[in-house]
C-alpha cells in the first residue's frame, strides 16, 4: 500500500572521520522515501528551492518515488551542515538554513489522497499536524521528531502525538519527552501521549519497540510488550547522516508492503524492526544517500538473514 | 565441569538513585561465583580479612560454592565505595582500599586442581597470571580486566591475554585496549593479542561476542563471526554493581555446565551469551548480591525464554 511522507528534501554538507562531502542530497524525507521504496510505493511532500534540479529529481524517479508533491519555491533548498569528528553517534550542527522551508504550506496532491500509510518525518510539528489533518482517512500514521521540537515546541508536538499510531525517536529524545531517565518508564509515559507503539532507536545498538495494548488490530493478541532488533556491528561507518530516517523507511515501508499490510500482526512488526535496522546499516556505509541509491532488494534480504543469524539462538 | 575462579571477595558501600547500602558483600569473584553456581560447581580463590565471618561464608555455602581457597589474612577485606547517582551505566568511585589484597599470594588448594574451567576475574594481571601458571591443565580459561590495568599495567596484562581463551570486557575497555574507536576493528585487534573469543558487554544494550576462527574446537565450523545477545529493558535498576561479573558467571557457568561443556559448539556459545545477559539482568534488581542469593534455576530459565521472545522473529 502506498505511503505518503512529508518532510525535508535538503542539501547537507557533512564531515566525518572518513572525509567531507559538500551539498549532497539529503533531508529526512529523502532518506525515508529511498529506504521505503524497496518495499512499497512512496509519495513525497516537500518544498525545494531553485537549486533542486533534474539530477536530484532523478534520484527519486530511479526508485519509482512519486515527486508530484515536491513543490518548487523561489530561493534555496533547506541546508544543513554538520560533523561527526569526535563522535559518530551524535552530529555537531554547524549550520541550519531553513530557506524555502520557512514559509512552507504543505499541499496534498489529489493523486496522493488514497495513500493508506502516512509518515510525518522530522519537521515543525505545526506542519506535521497540518498534513495529518488533510489526510483523515489513512490507516496507519507514524512520525519522527527531535530534541528541538520536544524542548521548544512542546504544545504543538503534543497535538501531533495524539494523531500518531507509531512514534519513532531515539533514546535521548524518548527520555527528554517523558522527562524520565528510565527507558521503560519513559516509554510508558510516551505511549500515554497518543502513539500506540513507540520505537526507540539506539544507534549502533539497534532499536526497541514498546507496544501498548492498543498496538495491534482488535483481533491481534500480544502478550509481550517489547521487541528489540539489533544493529550490525560495522567495520566502517562512513556517514551516520540519515540512519534514523532510513530505519524509519525500512520499518514503515515493510509494514506497508504487500507482505505485511493486510495483517499488521506482532510478527509483521518484528520483521519491520529488523528491516529498519537493515536499512539503517546500509545508509551509513557511504556518504549521503549514495548507498541507498545503489542497493538491491536481494542485498536487503541477504542482510536481513545476517541480522537474524547475529541474534538468533538456533 | 568445575570452575575455579580467582578474584576479589570484598565489601562495597554503594549509593544509587534507589538508596544506599553500606558494606554489603561484593567483589567480582563473589558475583561471578554466585551467578555461575546455578550452572555448575564453583571453587573460589581469594583473600579476605578478619571482617569476613561465618555469615558471609554462608552466602557461598548456601549455593554450594567451595570456599576452601578463600584465605584469611590479618587486617581488613578489600573495600570499595561508589555511587551511580548521575549515571546508572558508570560508577563513580569514592574509595578503593586494597587492604589484604595488597599482599595477596594466590594458592590453589589441591582439591581445585582438577578444575577444567578457570576464570580470572578483574584483579592485578600479575595475580591473574600467577594463577593461570599454576593450572596449566585447564581446558578453557576466561578472564576480565578494567581500564586501570589496561592503562597503567599494560605489559603484565598483555602476558595474561596470551593465556586466555575468552576475554570479557566492556565497550570502553575494548576500545581502550585496542586504541581504536570502531568496535569491529578494535575486536579484531584484541583477538590478535591472544583470546580466541572476545565478549564485549554493552551495559543496558546487551553484549556482542566476536569469534575468531580459533574460537571453537577443531571439529567445529563457524561461518559467522559475531553474535549479539540483548539485555532486558528494566523498569527499575536498583544497583548496577556486579552486573558484568554476573554476566561472566552466567556465560562461563553455562559453558561449563553439563548441557554445554562436552561440545563447546557455536550454539553453546550463543546460549551462554543469553544466560550471561539473564544473570546480569537479575543482579541489578536488588542491592549487592541480594537478588542472586534468592534466585532459582526455574526463574533463570523463565527469563531466558523472555530474552528469546524479546529478540526472536518467530
Amino acid at each position: 500500500m502506498a505511503i505518503t511522507v512529508v518532510g525535508s528534501v535538503a542539501y547537507d554538507s557533512i564531515e566525518t572521520p572518513a572525509g567531507r562531502k559538500d551539498r549532497c542530497l539529503g533531508g529526512a524525507a529523502t532518506y525515508f522515501s529511498l529506504a521505503a521504496s524497496f518495499f512499497t510505493d512512496v509519495r513525497v511532500i516537500a518544498v525545494v528551492g531553485e537549486d533542486f534540479g533534474p539530477d536530484q529529481e532523478a534520484v527519486f524517479h530511479a526508485r519509482g518515488i512519486d515527486t508530484r508533491g515536491i513543490e518548487r519555491a523561489p530561493g534555496k533548498s533547506f541546508f544543513w551542515e554538520g560533523s561527526y569528528l569526535d563522535n559518530l553517534n551524535e552530529a555537531k550542527t554547524h549550520a541550519t538554513e531553513l530557506n524555502v522551508f520557512a514559509s512552507f504550506e504543505p499541499k496534498i496532491p489529489e493523486a496522493y489522497r488514497d495513500s493508506d500509510f502516512l509518515f510525518l518525518a522530522n519537521i515543525d510539528p505545526v506542519l506535521q499536524r497540518r498534513v495529518r489533518e488533510q489526510m483523515p482517512g489513512v490507516r496507519l500514521v507514524a512520525g519522527d521528531t527531535m530534541n528541538y521540537w520536544i524542548k521548544d515546541h512542546r504544545a504543538a508536538l503534543l497535538e501531533v502525538l495524539k494523531g500518531l499510531d507509531i512514534l519513532l525517536i531515539n533514546d535521548t529524545e524518548a527520555r527528554m519527552l517523558a522527562d524520565n531517565n528510565n527507558l521503560v518508564q519513559a516509554s510508558r509515559a510516551v505511549l500515554a501521549l497518543g502513539p500506540r507503539t513507540l520505537v526507540v532507536k539506539h544507534g549502533e545498538y539497534g532499536a526497541t519497540a514498546f507496544f501498548s495494548n492498543r498496538s495491534f488490530s482488535p483481533e491481534g493478541e500480544y502478550a509481550e510488550h517489547m521487541f528489540r532488533a539489533p544493529a550490525l556491528p560495522l567495520e566502517e561507518v562512513v556517514d551516520p547522516t540519515g540512519a534514523g530516517d532510513s530505519f524509519a523507511g525500512g520499518f514503515f515501508g515493510y509494514l506497508a508492503s504487500s507482505a505485511a499490510a493486510d495483517d499488521l500482526n506482532p510478527a509483521a512488526f518484528r520483521r519491520a524492526m529488523f528491516y529498519g535496522s537493515v536499512m539503517g546499516s546500509f545508509a551509513v556505509e557511504r556518504f549521503g544517500t549514495e548507498r541507498l541509491q545503489q542497493l538491491s532488494r536481494k542485498q536487503i534480504d541477504e542482510r536481513f538473514i545476517l541480522f537474524r543469524e547475529l541474534t538468533h539462538l538456533d
